[in-house]
């Protein structure tokens, strides 16, 4: 273990998962430590005392560890690596926590170029979405070193319930690019089966509550059924961020050899999506290509 | 209402779904009548006071509802329609309720010709696989007479747990249409998430447990991916069934004017299956196709 207690605790990245998730490290006592593109989401965390930095390198100087969930890989890049990023200006011992959904390949990068500083880092991306986020009771699947997700797990257990460590650097990110594959091709399927439902006339929330009590059941379709059958499309998960998501899966899943023509398929589905100008939506937003009027 | 009180149930087919089913009809305290295409399926049933018959036009005869979950629409057919069939040879007031997974015009067609002789019929597929039937706590999805569901209802209270009447006669086969496009695409997910993490040397038990923590839990993960990942490929849902299945609902929904590009996908990754050998496996064998040696 390279590091002491952790007291402060800095958040990069205040969405709508991170948001969430920095509220509760600050509910369970830490001092929290806040850095967001867009200082207005922070707002709300600073009123109960967060303290804000404008600067990545402020804010890591003055934690014991420090939690990122931002958009894209190149965001991961840009807030860990470089003269400004967290590693270089990061006190040895402290501990870097992404939470971003990324390539396993950068993790394995980032726990290299950090070992090499006297620096800590883990990657933890997160499953169970916003509602997962809010109630503090996410999947998280961890990639490092044994003694470091041991450190970090109070930090975990503030902000999620399954909690699992599942190898060295990079594991995280592998164990949400599998999840991520499984989410792709059920969200094919509700949206196909969704759009059966509509055409065939019955009435799709009672045929939901019946596919909802048997082997098909899930959160995802508890979740985006309803909104599809309704037709509200309004993020929760975006489109292009679960387009970044796939792309990941399908270059790591190249790089091993591994053809996957269900998530090829999805892939291509999202991207007939954004093409007809739907990126900013939800993902449940899949159904509007099942639509008569795509343009409805 | 055409019938009275029922108290002697007839059971025609007694496989992996309509054994467990049959059994629970019998602990229920009604006087069970059976018929099969291989009889020594209905010794158990008949070591417990069950009555065979040699005949479906003999069962019926002696009947005051008749249940079948057979294999194909084909056989649903040949059992419901023609002269040695239950229609045919049915009492006025019976009530014949198939439960095979079948076409909703077929459903339609048994309901009309039924209708003409006084006799009832309810489509009643249902979900929830082996373990349902055997715990009897199946999702049941019933199209019919409203009238004729609230004759059915104790027998289905005795083989199932969530039971939706969802529209006149065919709507329990569209809904359960419904279901098999969402698994359909389920098990390619399941298959490519298995198959990524088994490649990327990752722990594919602690992973699992993880992804079943999130927003993509659902039995069919949890009964499937196990499978999959030990090589368990023993049926189960066979795979000729579920390309019946899916069969089914292309034809349906190519009916309605629908284009379900997962559903195909699916339906072809399961062809190329059956090409292999493997139609008689369960459908977790989808993961056969993700291995490095296709052969093994």
């Amino acid at each position: 273990m390279l590091g002491g207690t952790i007291r402060a605790v800095g958040f990069i990245g205040l969405g709508i998962m991170g948001g969430n998730m920095a509220g509760h490290i600050q509910q369970a006592g830490y001092a929290l430590h806040v850095h967001n593109r867009t200082r207005a989401k922070a707002e709300p965390l600073i009123a109960r005392g967060a303290v804000w930095h404008d600067t990545v390198a402020d804010l890591v100087a003055a934690c014991d560890a420090v939690i990122t969930i931002v958009g894209y890989p190149v965001d991961v890049r840009q807030v860990y690596l470089g003269e400004t990023g967290l590693i270089a200006n990061a006190r040895p011992g402290t501990l870097l926590i992404d939470m971003t959904t990324s390539n396993p390949s950068l993790a394995r990068l980032i726990a290299d170029s950090a070992r090499l500083r006297g620096v800590a880092s883990l990657d933890a991306p997160v499953s169970g979405g916003e509602a997962g986020a809010k109630d503090a009771r996410l999947a998280i699947m961890v990639g490092g070193a044994a003694e470091e997700v041991a450190r970090a797990m109070p930090l975990f257990e503030a902000m999620g319930r399954t909690i699992r460590h599942l190898g060295p650097a990079g594991a995280g990110q592998h164990a949400k690019a599998a999840n991520q594959i499984l989410v792709a091709a059920m969200l094919m399927g509700i949206a196909e089966s969704v759009a059966y439902v509509k055409r065939s006339g019955l009435e799709p929330a009672a045929v939901l509550e019946v596919l909802g009590a048997g082997s098909a059941a899930s959160p995802l379709l508890s979740v985006q059924a309803p909104k599809m059958i309704a037709g509200d499309y309004a993020a929760g998960s975006h489109v292009h961020h679960f387009l970044k998501d796939m792309g990941i899966a399908i270059e790591e899943a190249a790089a091993m050899g591994l053809d996957l023509p269900a998530l090829d398929l999805s892939k291509s589905r999202f991207e007939e999506l954004t093409a007809l100008g739907y990126g900013t939506d939800g993902t449940q937003a899949l159904s509007r290509l099942y639509e008569d009027d795509l343009g409805s």
